[in-house]
């Protein structure tokens, strides 16, 4: 999506070790104009699809879920990360190990949210190492709803979580997918 | 807010200890439709103040806070929840209380994303005891911008919060004010 590559080209900070900061215009502040860009971008991808709720976790993925609610008139439901040790029966739950903090906590969603009759759309800001991905699909699938698919605004391409998600069936669309990246030579995408 | 308060009627559910559940439309699962009546209407009670900027608190803040920026076409920041012990010097912070989970925890707003020249609206989905609306109007008065209000969406009017903010001098609009609750009684708007 051409807006949010030359956006990431023009506010996009990249750092060492693999680290992109687009937190002026993505997780930290919130350019809610090129979410709508985007949202309408989802839709277009998913167009036809039956689709019932958008799934995301907390806490960035939360806005850009939110917005594209609008495009597809369903409601949202965000996972919410626990370290909570007893969690009750009424949840679903699954693990995700986070690349950032280098923790494993519990995310969790009422079994009220997500049913059977619910058919799925997993919105998220980044998808790296995929775990939180895998995580949120796991909850759909311990529900019994069908999972449509995935959007994603940000895929590290150069790691391994596009990857895996490819190959284990999920249809996957990525708005804005990183090749490689570098301090010296920017952004390649592919 | 008639539309508000006739959804906390229908779907609130009431626990013992002044509990209102509203987690199927307001902060677990996201009822867009209903956020973007609540947006429309924060912009009719702010209309003719210059806002610069939204800020809102993860992570039920933002969905809202999202969706009405849309009507004041502004971006939205979010403050973040933190409990790391060294805060590089980059960034505003103040305490907070938190009344659900006894914790006192830090929030934290990047300097870049708030400047002596925003006007700043808070938004957040709800305000008891107002120790979170406290520590974002902190940030903001740390930040030099103007604080132009608060806007939320449920606010128990009969805890200390509303009270306290009001004292102070700043504007508030709740789109909901519970007076009196009970699981025998139900709901008591103002």
């Amino acid at each position: 999506m051409k807006a949010l590559k030359e956006r990431i080209i023009k506010d996009g900070i990249i750092r060492e070790g693999n680290v992109l900061k687009v937190d002026s215009f993505l997780n930290h502040q919130l350019d809610i104009e090129l979410f709508e860009k985007m949202g309408e971008e989802f839709k277009r991808r998913f167009e036809g699809e039956k689709i019932t709720k958008i799934l995301t976790i907390e806490a960035s993925g939360i806005a850009i879920a939110s917005i594209a609610a609008r495009y597809f008139k369903v409601p949202v439901v965000f996972a919410k990360k626990t370290q909570t040790k007893n969690i009750a029966g009424d949840v679903y739950t699954s693990k995700v190990e986070s690349f950032t903090h280098g923790k494993v906590y519990d995310i969790i969603v009422s079994k009220q949210f997500l049913t059977e009759k619910d058919s799925v759309l997993i919105i998220d800001d980044f998808l790296a190492n995929g775990k939180a991905l895998i995580g949120l699909a796991e909850l759909v699938k311990e529900s019994g709803a069908t999972l449509v698919g995935a959007g994603i605004a940000i895929e590290k391409g150069f790691q391994v979580g596009g990857k895996l998600i490819r190959e284990s069936g999920i249809r996957l669309e990525s708005l804005a997918i990183i090749d490689e990246m570098s301090v010296e030579g920017g952004v390649v995408f592919r």
